[in-house]
C-alpha cells in the first residue's frame, strides 16, 4: 500500500503507474513534501517490479502551477546564514543537513527521475509552469492536452530556471530554442511547445490519458524489464559521455549480460514467433549495474 | 566613452547595445584588430552595468565578409618556427605570446561572447561568411534579413572552421546538417539556415534591427540583471556537463543566492501585482559566481 | 587489392569509395567476419589516399537485415564464465581476448567509423534493422531510397541499443524521439526518419547511389585531404567537450597547420579565381594530430 498526501499512486494490470499531482485545489503548486512523495515514488517505481512504466499527469484542471508560495519552508525560507558552498554540494550532497536544508528540491525530483529504471511520460493536462514546466524535461516523453500551457517563467521573479533544466532543456530543444523560452519566460500554448520540440504530440483532452497508457503499455509490453531499464540508463547517461567509446564500455557489458539471460528467451521467441516470456526483473539487474560511480 | 575602430557602441535607454561591425567598405572584413576590440566590447557589456543585452550587427551591405585577407597580422603571415604545442595552449593560454601570437582570433572572440553576462543577438544583415559565419554560434539567437548569406566556407580555401565553430554548430543544428555545412561550403540563403536551425527567424531588411531590439527589450525588461546572467551561463555550461548533478550543485547556489536577493522583489511584486524594482546588479554577481576553475 | 568475403570495395576515378555490404542472399545480415572487414576497411579507407570519401550501401534489396543469428560466434555464444567487468573494458579494451571476445562488435565497427579521417554517407537502399541501423549513426550523412526501413529494435529480442548507439542517436535526433524510436522498436519508414532528423534526404531507389555520389564528390572535389580530415575529426570530437576552450586550443593548431600547409595553396587560388592543387595527404597529417589520448 503506497499512501501519499500530495500524490495519487495507481497502477493498473499492465504494470502502469499514473502518478497523479493530487492537491487539485491549489493546482498541484508544487511544495517541499511534493517533492519528497516525488522522491519516494520514483524510488519505488524504479525497484517495484509490479511497475513497468510511470504517467505523471495532475488532479483537476493543471498539471501543476509551479512552486506553492503561500507554503513556507521552501528557498525563500532561508537566509544568507544557511549558505551552501559548492565544495558542500561536492562533499556532503546527501548529509541531511544540506540535501533537506538547501538542495534545490526540484533539482532532488528531476535527479530522481533520471535514476528510474522504467520509462516515463508527462501527461500534461493543463498549466505547467515553473517546477511544473521543468520536472517534465527528465521524462522521456512528454504529450500535452489542447488546454495546457507550460512557461520556463523562472525571470519573471527574479530567479532562475532550476530541476537541472539548464542541462535537460538545451537537449531537448536546442540551445537558441531554449535561451528564447528562458529569457521571455513565456507562457506557451502546446502549438509552440510542439513545434519547438518540446512536446512529442498535443491530444483532446479526454484522449490525452489513454495515449499516454497506449505509449506506456507500447514501450513494456512483451519487453524484458532489465533490457528497457538498460536502454533507459544507457541513452540517458551515455549520450551526455565526452567520447563514444564510453558507450562501448557499457554496451559490452549490457549486451554481455542481456545476451546470457532475457536475450536468449527473446532470440527463442523470435525463432518461434510467438512471445516471449522473460525471467528477468528490474529489482535484480545484472552485476555490472550501476555502472556509473 | 567606448571608441573602437573598427566597432560602433550605441547603447539606448533600455540598455540595449547595438555593437556595429563597422568597416563598410570592406565589408566589415575581419581583422586582428577587429578581434581585439570585439573581445575587449563584449568584457565591457559584460561588466557595464548600463548594457542590458547586446546586438551585434553589420554596417552598409554586409553583416562580416570573413577574414580581411588583405590585412597582415593574422594566422597566415606565421610560419613554421612559431608552431605551438596543445601542451602550450593548456598551460600558456593566456601568455601573451600564445595568446596574440597563435590563438585563433576568431575563437578568443567567441570565447568573450561565451563569457558575457547579457543576453547576445545577432542581427544578420547581409553577407556573414567564415568568421562572420561562426562568431555568430556562440550568440544566444540568432535573426536574419532576407538579404543574408550565410557560409561555413573554410574548406573552399583548404582551412578548417574555427572559432569553437565544431563546439557550437553541432549543438544548434545537429550533427548530420552541421556537417553537410561544413563539407560542402555552401552558401545558404536565409530560408535554408531557418529551415536547419541555425536562425530564430528571418525578417525584412528595414525590419532587422527593430525585431532584435525588441527581442532584447523582452529578455531584459522587468528582469533581474543577476537573474539573467546566472541564467545565460548556466545553461550554456550546466548543458555541457556529462551529468545532471552538475547543473543541481549550480542550481542550488543560483536559487539559494536569488531567493534572498532579487528573488524576494520578484515574489513580492509578483503577489502585489506590479512591476519589480530590482536592485542586484551583473557587475556585483553572489559570492559563488564564477562557479568555474 | 583490397578483397574481402563480406564486403565489395570499388573506388571510382574521384576517390569515391562503395564500401557494399554484400551477403545478398542473407539480407546482408552482420556477422563476426563483416565486424572485423568493416573495421579493417574503414581503416584502410582512412589511411589511402586514392580514398576521398566512403559511401556505404548494401548489396541486393536490403541494406543490412541485423545481426546473422544462424551464424556462431557472436555474443550469444557466450556464457558467464566469460563475463568482463567495467575494468577490464578500461585497461584492457585492445587485448585480444577482450577485443575479440567480448567487446560489441557493431561498437568496433562504429568506433573505426569515427575515427575515419574521410565524410562517410550512408547510401540506405533497403531494411536497415539492429546493428544495421545503429551503424550508420557513425556515418556523416544518411541518405535513404523510398525503400528502406529502419528499425531500432533490440527491445523485441531482450537485448539492448548497441553501436554506441546510446551516444549516437540522442545527439542526432534529440532523446525524446530517440528514446520513443528505441522502447517503441518500431520499423520506420523513409517518410517517419526524415521527419525525426534521422535521415537528410529521401530519394527514388534508382536514384540513390547517384545522389550520394554527387554529395562525396561535392564534399572532397577542390578541397584539401588535410582539411577535409580535421573537420571531420574536430567536428564529431570537440562537439563533446564540456567546454568550448577545448575546440578553442584545437581550432588553433588546425588554423596554423592549414594555413602554413594547404591553406596558403587555398588563398592563393581564391584570389587567382582559379581551382586549387593540393599537396597535403590524409595519410600525412599535421605532427598535432591525433590530438586525442
Amino acid at each position: 500500500m503506497t499512501s501519499y498526501n500530495t500524490l495519487a499512486w495507481d497502477v493498473d494490470a499492465d504494470g502502469i503507474l499514473v502518478l497523479t499531482l493530487n492537491r487539485p485545489d491549489q493546482m498541484n503548486a508544487f511544495t517541499v513534501e511534493m517533492a519528497n512523495e516525488l522522491v519516494d515514488a520514483f524510488h519505488r517505481a524504479s525497484e517495484d517490479d509490479a511497475v513497468r512504466a510511470v504517467i505523471v499527469t495532475g488532479a483537476g484542471r493543471a498539471f501543476c502551477a509551479g512552486m506553492d508560495l503561500s507554503v513556507p519552508g521552501n528557498v525563500f525560507g532561508l537566509d544568507e546564514t544557511q549558505a551552501p558552498t559548492l565544495g558542500d554540494l561536492h562533499t556532503r550532497i546527501d548529509d541531511p543537513a544540506i540535501r533537506d536544508g538547501v538542495r534545490d528540491t526540484g533539482g532532488r525530483v528531476t535527479l530522481a527521475i533520471y535514476d528510474c529504471k522504467k520509462p516515463v511520460i508527462a501527461a500534461i493536462n493543463g498549466a505547467a509552469v515553473g517546477i511544473g514546466a521543468t520536472m517534465t524535461l527528465a521524462m522521456d516523453v512528454r504529450i500535452a492536452s489542447e488546454k495546457a500551457r507550460i512557461g520556463f517563467v523562472f525571470g519573471k521573479i527574479g530567479i532562475v530556471p532550476e530541476a537541472c533544466s539548464s542541462w535537460f532543456l538545451p537537449r531537448l530543444v536546442g540551445m537558441q530554442q531554449a535561451l528564447e523560452w528562458v529569457y521571455s519566460a513565456d507562457i506557451l500554448d502546446p502549438a509552440e511547445a510542439l513545434r519547438g520540440g518540446l512536446l512529442r504530440s498535443v491530444h483532446a483532452p479526454e484522449a490525452l490519458l489513454d495515449t499516454a497508457r497506449d505509449l506506456a503499455r507500447k514501450f513494456t509490453r512483451h519487453r524484458s524489464p532489465v533490457g528497457v531499464a538498460l536502454a533507459r540508463q544507457m541513452m540517458w547517461r551515455n549520450s551526455a559521455q565526452p567520447h563514444p567509446v564510453e558507450a562501448h564500455r557499457v554496451d559490452t557489458l549490457a549486451m554481455f549480460y542481456t545476451s546470457i539471460g532475457d536475450g536468449k528467451e527473446g532470440v527463442r521467441s523470435f525463432l518461434e514467433k510467438r512471445e516471449p516470456a522473460y525471467a528477468g526483473k528490474a529489482s535484480e539487474m545484472p552485476p555490472f549495474y550501476p555502472w556509473w560511480g
